[in-house]
This record gives C-alpha cells, sequence and structure tokens, in this order.
C-alpha cells in the first residue's frame, strides 16, 4: 500500500481518552470506545483496514475493523509511515522467524503466536515444511492474500494449511473450515520434541495438531522424574507427557483420554519410538476414580485438562472442576509424588490453581509444596501489554501425606 | 517432648473465626488475632512453645510465640500427636532432605526454606558438608538445642554455621550474630552449579554466601543464548550469572556490581573454571548510563538487583526504581536482544514486573515480548497457602525496535 493510499484510508475515531490502553501498549479496541457521531462503526466495510485517531483526531494506528465484534478493531501498526500490506507483513513474519530460530533447534514450534507477534488474530503452528494457521479475525481473513505471499515470500512451506475450525471464529462471524492455501492437505504432522519423533494428526487432531505450549514445561519434567517411576497422563491427547516421561527414565507410563483416536496415535507415537504405554480410555474424573479404586498409584501424575473455564461466567463451576480433578489426581499418588497440574483458561487466576491444590490436599490431609510454576513455551511469547496472551499455567508440585 | 508435657503446655487462644485463615493452611497468628482476655499475650514467654486453640478452645496447633511481635505465632504442627521436639524436627529435615536428593545431583542446595518445608523461621543452606543457617524467629532461636540435634542426626555436616546477620531478626527484637554450631568457620563456601565449580565467601557474603534461589533461572539461560552473545551481569554478586552465560556460549561477559570485594569473588572464580570476565564497579545506573554513553551493546542483559522494595510501603518508590533500572539495562541492549529482569521483592506483585517493562519499552520505543517467566529454584518451594513464600520473579523477555 502506498502512503498516498493509505492516507486515503476511512478513520476510526475514539471517544476521548479511549486511546490511553492502546498507548500503553494494548492491541483492542472495543466498540464502545468508538466516537460514533464521528463515523457511525456500522458504516464500517467488515474486515476493512481502516485509521484509528484519537478523539483530538491524532493518528493512533492502522486497524482491521469488524462492526459486528465486541472486540470491532485490532491494532496491526502504530506507524504511519508503515501501513497493512505485504512489506509489513514481511518484516513481522521475519520478526517472529528470528525469534523461533533463536530458541530450537528443529523447525517445530509456534511461528506466529497473534497480537504478541504483531500479528493479531493470526496463529500459524510450523511442523517443518508444513505450516497451519488459524485466523481468528475477520479483519485477517480480509488479508488473507496479502499474508500468503508474505508467508510464501518468508517461509516457503510445501504446504500451508489454514485450520479454521474453532469456536473463536464464531465470535467474529466466521465459518469454520478448512482450506488448503498451498500444497497438499497431509493427512499426518511430523513433530520432534525433546529428540522424540512424533506424529500427530491434522483433520481429526486438535487445535492445528499439537501442543506446543506445554513442550517447554514437558521438558521441566526432567527433574522431577526419578528412574523407575510410574507415570500417569490424564488427558493424554496423543500421549506427549507420558512419553517424555518415557524418554526420561520413567519406568512405566499410562494414558488417560476421552478420546480413543488420541490414544491410538499415542500408541503409535510410543511404538514408533520403541516405547511402551498403557492406555485408558474414558472421562478424566471416571477413570481417577476406577484407578484409586482398584489401588493402582503413581510417582508422577500429570494433569492437562482442556479449558474448564472458556467464559469468564464459568469461572466458579470452572474452578471446582480443575479442584475435584486435582484431588482426584492426588489420590493415586504415592505418599511422596509428584503432581504436574495444567490450566489452559485464561480465567483462572494465576494464583487461583495453587490455591485449588492447597484446598485439594487440605481435603485429603495432604501437604503440597509448589515447586515450579511454569507457564507457556517461549514460542507463545507473552504481550507484557495484554494479559490476555498469557492463558496456560503449569504447576509442579511435590505432595506427601 | 511426652504427650504428658505437650498437654500440660500453655494454651494461646484465638478469637472467634480468626482460626480459618490456619485451616486453610497458613501458619501465622497475628497479635490482633489472639484473645487477649483469655490469657494476655504479654503473659507468654518470649519463644515459648505453646498450644494453640480456637475460640471453642479446640486444638488447631503447637507453635511457637513471641509476644512482641506482630506475627506472635507461627504453627510448627497441626498433629496433637507431634508435637514440637526432637522427633519432628528429625521428621521434617528428612523430609527436606527426600525433596533436594530427588531434584539435586550436588548437595549444594537450600535444605530448609522456612515455612515451606514446615519450620518456620529457618532457613538452612548446604554446601556439600558444610551448613549455613538463618534463624529469623525467637522460637527458632530457642529451638536451636533440639534443631542442632535434629541436624546431626540427619545431616551430621562437618561445619554448621549460624550466619544470623539479617535485618530480619530485628522484628523479633533477636541480636545479629554470626555463630558456629558445629566445627569451624569456613572461610570460604564451595558450591557446583551446573557443573562450574565455584567459591562463594561466607563472612563478608551476602546472606549466606550464595543464591540458591536464581539457579533454576540461570539454568533457563542456556536457550536464549546465542554463540557469541556479549553479556552484561547487572548486579553481578560473585559472578554466577555471567559464569553461566560463559559457560553456555557466551562470546564475552562482565560483571556491573557496587562491590569490590565480589567482583574479585567473581574474577577468582572465572579463573578457576577456565573463563575470563570483565568487572565494572560502581552504583549499577550509574555504571548502565556510562556504559551507554560509550556505546557498549549487549545481546544479553541480566538485571538481578538487591530488593528494592523491602516494607510494602516501600512499594511505588521501588517500582519506580525497578522501571529505570531495567529501561538503563534495555538502553545497551542490541537491536534484537535478551533481557533477564529480576525482582526478590516479595511486595513487587507479579504482574507488575511484565507492566513496568512495558512502560520501560514504550518509553524507549522499543518492543517487549516475554518469553517465559520464572520463580526461584525448587529448593525454595512455595507454600500454596502462604503467598509470602513467593517472592523471587525472573521475566525473560526479547526486546526489539
Amino acid at each position: 500500500m502506498t502512503d498516498h493510499l493509505a492516507a486515503a484510508l476511512p478513520v476510526l475515531r475514539l471517544k476521548r481518552n479511549e486511546d490511553k490502553r492502546l498507548r500503553a501498549g494494548h492491541l483492542w479496541i472495543f466498540s464502545n470506545e468508538i466516537d460514533n457521531e464521528a463515523q457511525p462503526l456500522t458504516g464500517f466495510a467488515p474486515g476493512a483496514v481502516v485509521r484509528v485517531h484519537n478523539h483530538r483526531d491524532q493518528f493512533v494506528g492502522y486497524a482491521c475493523v469488524n462492526p459486528h465484534a465486541l472486540i470491532c478493531a485490532r491494532l496491526i501498526s502504530r506507524d504511519e509511515a508503515q501501513p497493512v500490506g505485504l512489506e509489513l507483513f514481511v518484516r513481522r513474519l521475519k520478526s517472529a522467524l528470528a525469534l523461533r530460530q533463536r530458541l530450537y533447534r528443529h523447525d517445530c514450534y509456534r511461528l506466529v503466536f497473534g497480537e504478541s507477534d504483531g500479528l493479531p488474530g493470526l496463529v500459524l503452528d510450523r511442523y517443518g515444511d508444513v505450516l497451519v494457521g488459524q485466523i481468528a479475525t475477520l479483519g485477517m481473513e480480509r488479508l488473507r492474500p496479502v499474508l500468503e505471499q508474505a508467508i510464501h515470500q518468508v517461509i516457503n512451506p510445501r504446504a500451508l494449511v489454514w485450520k479454521n475450525d474453532s469456536s473463536a471464529r464464531d465470535l467474529e462471524k466466521l465459518p469454520r473450515q478448512v482450506d488448503v492455501a498451498v500444497g497438499e492437505l497431509p493427512e499426518q504432522l511430523q513433530v520432534i520434541e525433546d529428540e522424540l519423533r512424533l506424529t500427530a494428526p491434522l483433520a481429526e487432531g486438535q487445535k492445528t495438531g499439537w501442543f506446543y505450549d506445554q513442550a517447554a514445561n514437558r521438558e521441566r519434567l526432567k527433574r522431577y522424574m526419578t528412574p523407575g517411576a510410574r507415570v500417569l497422563d490424564v488427558c493424554s491427547y496423543v500421549g506427549a507427557w507420558a512419553l517424555t516421561a518415557l524418554r526420561q527414565g520413567a519406568g512405566s507410563a499410562a494414558c488417560v483420554d476421552a478420546s480413543q483416536t488420541a490414544l491410538d496415535w499415542a500408541l503409535k507415537n510410543a511404538e514408533a519410538n520403541g516405547l511402551s504405554l498403557d492406555a485408558h480410555k474414558g472421562d478424566a474424573f471416571d477413570v481417577l476414580a476406577q484407578l484409586h479404586e482398584r489401588g493402582e498409584r503413581y510417582d508422577v501424575v500429570i494433569v492437562d485438562p482442556p479449558a474448564f473455564i472458556k467464559r469468564r461466567k464459568d469461572q466458579p463451576q470452572g474452578e471446582a472442576a480443575y479442584r475435584r480433578l486435582n484431588q482426584l489426581a492426588m489420590r493415586v499418588l504415592s505418599d511422596d509424588a509428584i503432581l504436574v497440574s495444567c490450566s489452559c483458561s485464561f480465567h483462572l487466576p494465576q494464583e487461583a490453581l495453587p490455591a485449588l491444590i492447597q484446598v485439594a490436599a487440605g481435603n485429603l490431609g495432604r501437604t503440597a509444596q509448589i515447586l515450579e510454576f511454569g507457564g507457556q513455551s517461549p514460542d507463545h511469547p507473552v504481550h507484557p501489554a495484554i494479559p490476555e496472551t498469557r492463558y496456560l499455567k503449569t504447576v509442579f508440585c511435590r505432595v506427601t501425606r
């Protein structure tokens, strides 16, 4: 986009003081922050790139707008000389890539983590020469052609798949669908993590196929593993925690998951790496209760459930569910054992996870010590002005009688 | 202590509902929570072991009392059948030792971290067969004979030194002094960390001589190190961060510290490990400004200052000081670089460090991404009911232009 065109973009004007959060670094604009008298929000073309001005008509940044969403615009650039376009996207992708190349030995990582990488609404996961993306905003959806051009220029992947089937799309009134932009739809994805060679499903998999956000926490498991330890991986998906534990010297490992498909992948991954696993299909709460009844005990239990708190209003029930699940997990722990407890719910406050672990331990007459607090892996950077970018909590505890 | 004697201990009675926090797992009793009508607090012998009862006269636990301190008592046992004495101390020490032996290859760690290990007021750091302790409460001071007996039984150290010279002692009206309980006062301490063999000063050193709490964060540095990186270690003490960086492939490292003694130890440690360091003596704020003026730039800067917020009322000035120091550090960073920013102030809230880093970056027109949040090493476990046991914050950031 030339400077001339950028100057001619429609102007989204903010109410008085509503540029304050943006000046402090945030990228989101809520629909009640718009000066509707200057220009009604409904008059903007859905997904259009606009200039954002403050109430004194000063330039704040370029953003994509969606008049029908609560977050009605997200800043993409604060520099008037850098409008939204190929050049900006190439620069952002190169910066994101440089960070991951510094941090990772293999090309397996989240390459772009939305707002934190200056690309609101975009997630791009890299599986070697295959990229799997997710677009969560109408603005980014409209910009797909230029984005794909930038991806071609910076990465030139063998395949690029948009796995746009998440519920986040509903908020922006975007259809859920899977599109192949480059190459052919791969049946499965190859991941190298902690020198394990793993395969993940794409079409039938969760999210983009793999949970890179837990990779750094799985690496941390090493410190807590004892030779011969009995390990239980609850809500295992394709078994990444259990396999990591086995590689780190666990004596045995079992996976619990509600999905037989996920467990089948876990068993295949174990075999491919010369390891062996047990698999228990069923609801995590039920299976933990059954294992306890049968007298099964474990030295390390990992509890990594799906988000129990998807919306803020679900917090009380969600916290109760986390507490119950952790308490069930503690009951199958041996006398001096490690609990790795995770929550990917942004709406669970940082301090709530230790608190509910304390309650669970108290209910069972046990003592919990928190040895380490883990967050998401560094390929999911946290934007220090956007609390919403920090969502994953993983707590390593010792539980004793 | 026999059960008979335990039953005869004086009773410290709480006001109505003041046992609630204790039931939830906390160990502290504040002086305004005592039912003074039942038995005036001032009537208790300073440092005595007491039975704590709730307002209905039900047993809550055994505690040590200090009528002259704001925290007038700390629970040591909640089990009526386990009174305070040799047997209890031996059990607590064995449990603490089992955890460290699980986590560490070498006998270099914090062996006891006060409340988190069920031994309020006691810190014990282990340097092989030398133990250096700190006692912060009158109760634990009075129990020293039985504690030393338990230490002899569980560890049998060659030397045991009480380095009771911290300001925390003033709150309990305890004198500041150094006592040798076992063996001879060692001139220096040997530490093995990340396979570096290091020597730390005891008499002239800070705290017990070494900051084990940062060991896990120093290990994390590896991921962020690039071959040949120029590293600056600000408030370096005896150079542990800089030496770790060099071991991990840094091209050069420099230490900044106000103490020439600390820098001399850093230089000695470098030499002993076949490494070399630069040293800049001076106030961290001044030295950073000078380095910036001279055009010095670094690829990794670690800022690990002493606590700027010692009391809650110092929070505003303390936060401003952290912000200024981090901003000065950012000015000596190269264009795409890593800032490791630490705060050991409990009174700096968890979310304040990223927030002030954002402000500092914003002031300089830079962008900060937080890659990892680190806390204290696992030999400093966090008690999930006692927020005060979680104090260290270390944030790994990427800072770009």
